[in-house]
């Protein structure tokens, strides 16, 4: 069985590129017309905002499935529509992977022993959709609980071909409060990279870069990037924080090898909300929502092209 | 709107103890009666084990709710059971807020900016079960993000009533690996906790000795315990780890004011189990489960009782 960093890089390698976009519903922000047919069908607030959710979703997975690797759901937008929305967000991860999206779920987990080892087995189905429930290639965890929290992860991941996304240094402003906490003269975060490079060398393959933990990092950090791609050669990065929250493709090429493997980059609100934003509210407009998220998507795949070592690729 | 900790503090009064009953259901462990009735209802297994986990979790509330003044239950069993693990959830918790106890939704969600007020908006309905789709009392969340990712919460949970849990101690092995890195002569969780201090001493009425922002700190580890009760004066503590995973009431004696305030105590598979253990094994078999149940629920409060100042109740 081919392990996660092996199916993520094949991807990466047919779509030439390591944009990875977020699937990220608003319901004020979707267009009107997905809006319009989501009302048509249901009067219960939670059902109609979760049937728009899913119809949205299902329009941005048929735009961007040709052109990048991976998406990457945000569980919380869902999960805000109580049992409506899990059912939509179930045919959603479906539907991507179906596509051949390898999907990401950012649920930011994290428990203890048998619990710890319930959430693994809810969302890590990796290589075959149908073995959990939420049918995720791969899922984003927190550590602050410790390694023995991480661990029942990382052992099913290891299992089922999927992978994990530990949080080390996140893409908000506070993110340095207590993931920069120095002690014995290495931030906390730089601890939390040590174990999450130990956890993610004891599952690589002998003819593998990665093992199949990952490590989140923002794309805000530039400097912490670049020095976590050093401490963490056996982990792949998920880069948050691209477009919409400031970080730009530049910050991001510390993230990837010189062969342009190593991180995906995401974006969510810049693709996902693409025809309400410059420039492509001009050119596109409303009307034209899809064109405005597949112009968005291009443009992303030739900014990381242009300014990363993804260029290579 | 009486605040979270009020209507907790009433119901701490009106049971005179601070017990809190988890709901952990594990299929296997289910007394065979419930397996038998879910199995009769759906031959899909994700589908019979959330009938399951619905009928026994019913059961457990009807048993408890005379007893006790709130459960929590454990999400990630119901969410490992995919859509149908959220609609049993959805109704176990409004059946129990509908019995009078409080909910604390034992969640452990944490992000950045809008996804955490999705998040909050998700479960904490506060005084109002129908103001969120998951309608809990409170939630615990995870601190490793930084203070401003714990914001969102504390805004909600302060204008619904409802209350918050933030990971400080917590009760695993490993919990001192990271949670206990000093800096500055203080460990992290100490770090944390001078945050929820201050977040709950924000949303305080002046005539209450608690805000809305409480803290979970682990009974396998008294000594941090009695210090966490003295550097976080206006936060409730939630105490897991007594029983099953080893801590007694004596260790949790430290975590009450004087007054027998200040916590609740966990237990859960002691109290959902109790038939498959000593001394209800020989006393009541699996046949008067219901009766093991009520047993080991009412020696857990007079152990309280006996040996913490909830006994001045």
């Amino acid at each position: 069985m081919p392990g996660y960093s092996q199916r993520l890089n094949d991807r990466i390698l047919s779509c030439r590129t390591p944009a990875l976009v977020g699937i990220d519903p608003r319901w004020d922000w979707l267009p009107a017309d997905v809006r319009s047919a989501a009302e048509a069908r249901s009067s219960n607030v939670l059902e109609r905002t979760a049937l728009g959710f899913e119809a949205f979703s299902k329009q941005l997975i048929d735009i961007v499935s040709p052109l990048v690797p991976a998406v990457k759901p945000q569980v919380a937008f869902f999960e805000q529509l109580g049992v409506a929305g899990f059912q939509a967000l179930h045919s959603v991860i479906r539907y991507a992977r179906k596509s051949g999206l390898i999907v990401i779920a950012d649920a930011k987990r994290g428990d203890i022993g048998t619990t710890a080892e319930a959430y693994a087995d809810a969302w890590l189905a990796g290589e075959d959709p149908e073995a959990a429930p939420w049918s995720a290639d791969a899922l984003t965890i927190n550590p602050y609980l410790g390694t023995d929290s991480l661990e029942p992860f990382v052992k099913l991941a290891a299992k089922r071909g999927a992978g994990l996304y530990v949080l080390v240094r996140t893409s908000n402003p506070g993110a340095a409060e207590f993931q920069d906490r120095v002690s014995d003269s290495q931030p906390l975060y730089c601890t939390v990279a040590a174990t999450v490079q130990k956890l993610s060398e004891s599952t690589r393959s002998q003819d593998q870069t990665f093992g199949c933990v990952g490590a989140v990092v923002g794309a805000t950090w530039p400097t912490q990037l670049q020095e976590l791609r050093q401490q963490m050669p056996a982990v792949p990065l998920l880069i948050p924080g691209y477009g919409a929250q400031g970080g730009t493709s530049a910050d991001t090429a510390g993230a990837f090898n010189s062969d342009g493997f190593g991180a995906v980059v995401n974006s969510s609100r810049g693709i996902n909300f693409a025809w309400q934003r410059k420039p492509y509210a001009e050119q596109f407009g409303e009307a034209r929502w899809q064109d405005a998220i597949a112009a968005a998507t291009r443009d992303m795949i030739r900014d990381l092209a242009e300014n990363t070592p993804a260029g290579t690729l």
